[in-house]
């Protein structure tokens, strides 16, 4: 069976991204903000700037970024217990916070920004695969819009841009031995290899996260899925740039 | 001045709700949710409904319904740590969340639920001052939709209506002497006294919290809190049936 | 039957309180102590006074009253899990100890105060109804105790009394249809509606917070309840200023 | 100067305990409680009996009896956090529950005692020095009524007693040079060597627990600590003796 | 300059294993023990087997293998708080743990293992980089030896083997643009890009990780890093296959 | 059956040590550190030292010495659950740190050490009776070590010893009626009072803790207990001295 006859759960042929969108200035407060959603997962991500850094950086003539990602309850099939609830975070939202704050500040002249802090929060309202390459995605859009709001401000006085790029993240896998792009929870929930990635806007890699579900795979198969997700990222930054330009 | 000429700091008249709005089936997931809306305050409420019960309910031929209330760290002009983070539900939570069980409880008859269990989120996206208030009032509306849900597929089985009315709460509270309905975050702020009132849909009371922000409060200026709130949750009640009827 | 017929379990009219006695200087330690009692009911209320205040008070002149409330494991009929074992504060004590602290702030200048503290501790040494209202009405006590303590050692230095009147605090329910006062145990087991009352020695309120157990409550209903917490309050403030003049 | 010319700060003689007082039946819920006071230290036990074990002592044909110590927050001096809100036990309270329990485990026939468990709680309303020694002490009172109220409801089945014999427990410690007993607050702050000691009625050792504070102590000193150790749990037995069969 | 001629810190060619060792039955408890080292870090790896499986997992006739990884406070430079003492395990230690025992899993038929679970321990004695790749490492020779343990004592009962394959992991990074092999720590923090590779012995891939630390990536360099990585778990497994035939 | 008769598990005579030995140096990275083995019992003791003091110790001009104590989950013959994985440390844990840090600083002129700090982590590798006597005699030699490591490098400035003399500790017990040294782990489970000892080089006592753990001791028996105590304490300082003398 060739490539593309793979019939997909909802119709799209295997390098076919899920219809993307980012809906800035969702929140009244913070100084970013972007619902995004890859098909039916969206998450809410707010960008929150203050002057000022952690203790352990004071006096640097360096800003910080970081992330904290989080499901609602119910965002997902099956209620899930609330970490606040439970009393501790559990080890895959810890993971995917630092997957975000990093892939941000590979984007990120910390010197540039100066010392403020931005803090971005990623909160899954709907899930339904890949929630943590929307958080990323989604999150820098919201980075760029504080970034930009604190410039307008003086707040970074710099003359120098703190962005340097731009960052998106895909998800992709293999299912029946066909390197598929961008998951849905049912096609990741098969996937035999889920691999995430992150790439800048001029196509270099920041984050590359493979890991074989079932069987391990070969570098022939590491290599079909690293081409299928350097192309969703470019098209992934391609949205970006148009949501980014929109306003 | 008499009391219409208080000029409020949206133009409303003093027993003016805010423009609120229900949007039903905010999630694919969930068997009830809503994002409603009073003014600027956002919560996003989902009902999941599960057959069975806890532990320590089962063999008593009666369901439970409860509540969790959390704001999302940014829903707040300035970002909050979050719970999780903390390690510890903070006071305020614990209270608002079991407020909206307790107003939920009010109106359902329990035996008629059978031995299921409806756990309502109340995630609040963006605060502007009744977010307790609107997280009753949309929670109910999630609630009436899962029961719906669980009727149509038999999970509930009795004859008995399982809601024995409707529920919706306000806040009111006096500001430069002036009784007031529905504060928003800045009136709330400047309130001598700010209170939450849940009504049912025939108008009896299911919680009344009066609390004195500065001065103590006399029964007058309770009484006329009292009237009004009655009316506020009467016009929310409307709204909540146009919503429910809506679909 | 009329009102006063109804026989309550321990022989009193629906319109009266418990015995109560308020045993001040409880502890050699505490800067104001109070063993108060509301017939079984038993609270041992500490007040302590440290000059100085929370780190995001300083530098305001004023200053700050809290309360913490806790229950010993076997102050109830059933033993209870200890919190501090437990490693969390549950939703109930939280509730109860900001009741108490808002209680007293609403009586308490701050800016009279200066920069000092007093934390109040009320710790439920056996439960038989009512523990929250007599927390607030014997930690007042105890808070005067230790406002004087204060003012004799010029640890309070401004000429304005701390103090601007009393507060005390009584449960009321509906049983069987009628309005009681003082709820012990087994009555507020049996309440449709239970209420519980704060209010100043003036007989304004400084907090409301009546709840439906069971069926919602009418205005009327309420009314009568409000009519006899106030009662209550003003033959509580009798007693406390009794105790007060004692030493 | 010879050891009997030592002045203690109370007036005391080197090996003269301090007046102990056991009032029993200080709750009306425990099945055995008693409010214990050596000198100004006072620590409220109640020993609560249910039937049945922790799951892992199941079907051993085996009892189980517990302990936990804690400190009113201004039981002391200056106001100490309460662990529940900094959410954890600290080690020296973990300690001295671990050694109350032990402690009444020595006396406990756990097979006579059948599958039921007594929970000893020691809670410390004032102290002033030797706060686990009383806590031990006042817990075997608490723990003897437990039985003998189990015993009268046939809830404990066996003919053996339960109860193999009395413990009691006081401080000991040596102060310029002079070994003292039952150490109030000041003198356990002075005291170069501190012991705790656990006894039988019969005179012999449950705990020993010396250690130096300052200098290392010679077998010497460790044996006139131990002598007048054992001479101070022979009185506490026999007020104990009394204080059971006031009633 | 050519790759070879890039003087690394200990004199190792870019492509070249630290000193690799494997310490076989170093607990007498555990069913399979390690202490494996690369260099100067030394992870002590336990295997613990036990019948039966987790509830979630009962009755499906399947196993389970999980990991938990740990750094010993003082293994490394400077001395880091306890895990246990903060309260909470943090996102690092939680990501390592998850790579390590989905690392095993891809090489264990749970089937064939029977509901048998085995837990591997990871703790590190000593870091200097790549604990988490010494510890998949390790881990996995600590698995090998309790699967023998247990097939010898027919607690697995199956003519399966339970593993598939051997399993080794090497990190990987780009020092001054050139790609080199299982970095030590003081390489570990220069390096640009960090990459952390988990292969089957027949040089398939399980886990790809790699991170941009400063600047992103290209392909060709993660392409350099993958060649390096394989080669490296090549002589791992080696290494691997003679310390379980040296008994 | 006269006490040399008494047939010991591993053929020790009542009053023989297990094979002792003290591994210096085995971490690059503390300033002190040393494998201490009492048999099979092994535990990983660092010494880490930095200039300064807590917060609560600043100003005083004296130093501080504080020591952890853990179990490798799999130190012992069934596996048990990490501590931090539980999010909280255990009563034990908790009780031999407090143990081993009053025993060293017994032995230090926090004074002469000046506002610098010493902990102690002592890890049990392995566990078979005896660890925290194990811990105290290892953690002694550690601290040892890295005082000189201090002092060599001018970071204690003064010229009085900060070490008073050398500390040692044991377990001693009472099996079959017999006093027996240094119990292995069969032997302290059948052990009816168990005792740990903490001597100074020069025969003085800095900790007794004698537990029955069935029948109460005489005073007789204590005695017996204390002459093993001091006789094993003494040939451990031995090998202590020998220890420190060999580098």
């Amino acid at each position: 069976m060739s490539q593309t006859d793979v019939p997909r759960i909802d119709g799209r042929t295997p390098d076919q991204l899920r219809p993307v969108s980012f809906e800035r200035g969702w929140s009244k407060h913070a100084e970013g903000s972007v619902l995004v959603s890859f098909g039916d997962t969206k998450v809410f991500c707010t960008a929150s700037f203050t002057e000022g850094v952690p203790r352990w950086r004071k006096g640097s003539g360096q800003g910080w970024v970081t992330a904290e990602y989080s499901m609602l309850p119910r965002s997902t099939n099956t209620r899930g217990d609330r970490e606040a609830v439970r009393g501790r975070i559990g080890g895959r939202t810890h993971e995917i916070s630092r997957l975000i704050g990093r892939s941000l500040r590979a984007v990120v002249d910390l010197k540039a920004l100066g010392e403020n802090t931005i803090v971005l929060d990623c909160d899954v309202l709907q899930a339904d695969g890949g929630t943590r390459t929307a958080a990323v995605t989604g999150a820098y859009t919201a980075l760029a819009d504080a970034v930009a709001w604190a410039q307008e401000r003086k707040l970074i006085k710099g003359r120098t841009q703190p962005l340097t790029g731009g960052v998106s993240a895909v998800s992709v896998g293999i299912i029946d031995g066909v390197p598929m792009l961008d998951l849905c929870y049912e096609e990741d929930v098969r996937a035999e290899t889920d691999m995430n990635v992150v790439c800048t806007d001029d196509g270099r890699f920041v984050e590359v996260q493979g890991t074989a579900e079932g069987v391990p795979f070969t570098r022939a198969e590491l290599d079909g899925l690293l081409d299928l997700a350097v192309k969703g990222c470019a098209q992934l930054d391609g949205a970006q740039r148009l949501a980014l330009a929109g306003e």
